[in-house]
């Protein structure tokens, strides 16, 4: 792994897996754009690294327990690509669906970009909403007993 | 570009693109796998070259103008991963939606694999079905005047 792998592989675990908003500041650059990211509240803005937080923070709280897997990764020019997927327990309410207490998965890719200092400036994303919508839908339909 | 970066630039184009049924075993490998591909009836399956035509032919009927413009290339080992967008018109009926001469537009992910002679081997790949949906279902709400 070159240097900027690695900081995007220790980016994803600690700041999206694990939710260390406090991290957020070792990786971004003090702006950030969400260049592409259908579906995304925040797409097409900058945020500055407090910006960021909310976005991490209110992202975080349907699927606190979220875990990203990086299933390939690779490096052009100042960017850095992965695809992944994404499973996570629907702990509460997103999208009209409340909490199912189910587990949700996910895949998606994800481009994103460094400054010379290797700092985070942005991400171009897609992933697949239509399947998480299906999902949410099948365990309204029959929730877990919980 | 690398020898395998422009092979897939040139698959993409002639072959998804253009259509080329004919140009197929000249980047495919004698068997295909989609490894990953949610939506996509042939997800999980090995495919020999025909069948491969039959996938890019019924997959193209709906979207016989289709385009694909690469956003980002890169390589890693064996593989080559491209983010994208595609831009269609929806000229024949699917999944319900009967044909609208609207357009619809999609962005996604793909990472294929290249064998020892460069000859692509599958794919795994991520699109954004749920944004696809909600345009046929715009579309069959108010239809173009035609």
């Amino acid at each position: 792994m070159t240097t900027r792998q690695k900081l995007l592989a220790d980016f994803i675990e600690r700041v999206w897996n694990r939710g260390e908003s406090a991290a957020v500041p070792e990786f971004l650059a003090p702006l950030y754009t969400i260049r592409h990211d259908p579906g995304d509240p925040w797409e097409g803005r900058t945020l500055d690294q407090a910006g960021f937080v909310e976005r991490l923070e209110t992202s975080r709280t349907p699927f606190p327990d979220q875990r990203f897997a990086i299933v390939h990764m690779s490096e052009s020019g100042d960017s850095v690509i992965i695809a992944w997927t994404w499973a996570a327990t629907h702990h509460a309410a997103i999208a009209g669906f409340p909490a199912s207490g189910q587990p949700i998965a996910m895949s998606g890719a994800s481009v994103y970009s460094f400054d010379e200092d290797d700092r985070l400036t942005g991400h171009w994303q897609v992933s697949d909403r239509l399947g998480v919508f299906q999902q949410l839908q099948a365990n309204a339909a029959a929730p877990a007993s919980v």
